[in-house]
């Protein structure tokens, strides 16, 4: 890492026999002193138990600890996941001396199965040991399908002082978070109040975990937190726009390393839309660029096949007349323009497509909203990876 | 086939070489007599050449041929794929001494190369002496990625007298139609007005191919045409209430046709929603289901992953409190109820999974409206298909 950690946070991840591969499955997140949580939480209308209990503190002025378990997503498991996850937080809060209202939980794994408590607690003593300044052991205790940790840095030098933000997040699958994405965690120890923090965490989410999609798919466990380890009654107002950059910054580059790390992804796509009538609409019609198999599997092949483009825009415009006169463009190559085909070197595009970041960009022309979000192509491998387990 | 054709009418079907393979690819449907024509189009915002000239001309009162083509879609080929497509219309006239506007077009296959007007001409000799009450070349004729030829038939008996309801269509990929889909044609004998034409034909779409998505993508190309060759001023409104049961059976019936030849597909899925608190939820929560990548892998695998289900179901639902307590069944086999997982054979739900019919019940306990719907599972040929080759 090239920056240290926040200051005033400590972090550990440990195997506590909640994965069947045995791999580290329990983590957790310190603040040395009161600090301060916002979040944002997945819209699915069958949350987690861990998602119920956060909105319930959130946001959270005297934070101290958050606690993760993978393997299991403590999902759809009615009364007794509701008491399980109190537990857990119970059992944190006692262990590390604070109160059970200063501990945040998150669970990510399989759906409706219960919580095996008593493994969590068995290892709790070990997490508690080893809580050190080095985020890596938590980053690889929060994933699931998951090929590669995900950690983002920024450092922000303002007024010959210097804050740290450091981003952690996990996601592959069952990925297109709404207000939110599955688990991700954003650390500063840079000054924020706490009747402005859920508002940044929603901003920020709006332009980085919002703008992605792997396949679709809302989690029931999506869950978003935006932590400070220094909570003050009042920011200078331009420290605080600096900050939000910084943080943003970390965001970004959180959601497109989920991207890039989707289940079988073998290609990073990055949607751009401009001259959008609004934000709304560039939304639309970025997602359903990313959303579409049709697209995805046409960048898996290395096709150039730029109609299945203009379907896709053609699907996610909405109130508009027909026939746009709109421009594409496909790795660099303007391939539609003004509502007629251009003539383009078909096989060098072939091959530029061979690259792992693909690039789209659409030019409405209608307005000045612009957008960039993020996935990845559709894979043999992704149907491998859910069809031949259960995840 | 089980019963004759709908008297008026007359069809053929031959190889124009359009299609790479050889395999028939122009289309022909004739009416003796001055019929009547509804239709209901795609609505992409990017509209090919044969919508857009159709759309002019619906509700057409003296209908008298619908031309077709696959293996191209004169789709994004600007003003000269329009001017194509006129001249199919004055050609397809002029040899059966009609006038244009009595002619409709349609269109299938790859976005974005124009059309070989020659070829299409130097068929048409074949295409008219070719022409019969039989309906099978012409259901070749108008498949692209389709396994099969799509035909359905319901006779209607009504005071002593007989009469046939004929539906033929294709789409096999980029189906999610939307107020209609690819190229689905339901013909009749029996008598319609047209001042109820196209209300019937919305009808008769937001009962079928509505309800209908293979792989969420919206073609710039879905028409769904209602003909009759029997117009009249007036209709028996109990024989239009019997024959609007015989055209939904037929609508039906081809829509289940195209999700069991979907695009790879090993699973025909259908998705029953009841006690929705209205026709858009259960519509939302049905095609949450139909649509969710992570449920098609699950049945592709034959994995009781219901927990996938209720991930579906949340993401579907909007604006009701978390966690209602509904009921899911899997196969005839309740996996959750009133919030709490069901316990269940697993196995020998594993097993019953192995059918191609796959059932998923969704009961919400909100209200009364109930909607069923078509899918199919995700699996590897899915990307085979469509990363392979260009589709």
């Amino acid at each position: 890492m090239p920056y240290p950690a926040p200051q005033g946070f400590l972090f550990s991840g440990v195997q506590a026999g909640l994965k069947a591969s045995g791999k580290r499955d329990l983590g957790l997140i310190y603040c040395a002193r009161p600090g301060l949580a916002g979040a944002v939480f997945t819209q699915n209308l069958f949350p987690a138990a861990p998602v119920l209990y956060d909105q319930s503190l959130i946001p959270l002025r005297d934070f101290r600890a958050l606690i993760v378990n993978a393997g299991n997503a403590n999902a759809a498991t009615g009364a007794k996941g509701v008491k399980a996850n109190l537990n857990m937080a119970s059992a944190a809060a006692e262990l590390l001396e604070v109160q059970r209202e200063q501990v945040l939980t998150s669970s990510t794994g399989v759906i409706g199965q219960q919580l095996d408590l008593d493994k969590i607690i068995a290892a709790l003593p070990r997490l508690h040991n080893e809580l050190s300044a080095q985020p890596e052991n938590f980053s690889q205790a929060i994933l699931t399908t998951d090929l590669v940790p995900k950690l983002a840095q920024a450092q922000l030098n303002w007024q010959g002082k210097s804050y740290q933000v450091l981003g952690v997040c996990k996601g592959s699958g069952m990925i297109m978070p709404n207000m939110a994405t599955l688990l991700a965690y954003v650390l500063t120890d840079a000054p924020i109040t706490p009747d402005k923090i859920q508002e940044i965490t929603l901003k920020l989410a709006e332009r980085s975990f919002n703008c992605l999609s792997v396949d679709t798919d809302t989690s029931t466990n999506d869950s978003f937190f935006l932590l400070t380890s220094d909570p003050q009654a009042e920011v200078d107002s331009s420290l605080q726009e600096a900050l939000f950059q910084s943080l943003l910054q970390v965001s970004q580059d959180l959601a497109q390393q989920i991207a890039a790390d989707g289940e079988g992804a073998k290609h990073l796509i990055e949607v751009s839309v401009k001259q959008a009538r609004n934000a709304a609409q560039a939304k639309s019609v970025m997602m359903s660029l990313l959303n579409s198999p049709l697209v995805k599997t046409a960048i898996h092949g290395q096709d150039p096949n730029w109609g299945r483009l203009l379907m896709a825009i053609g699907k996610g415009l909405v109130d508009e007349a027909p026939n746009l006169p709109i421009s594409i463009t496909l790795q660099g190559v303007e391939v539609f323009t003004q509502g007629e085909p251009q003539k383009f070197d078909y096989a060098a595009l072939s091959q530029s497509l061979g690259k792992f970041e693909v690039s789209i960009e659409v030019d409405l022309k209608l307005g000045s909203a612009a957008l960039t979000g993020w996935g990845c192509d559709l894979s043999r491998e992704y149907i491998a990876i859910n069809a031949d387990y259960t995840t």
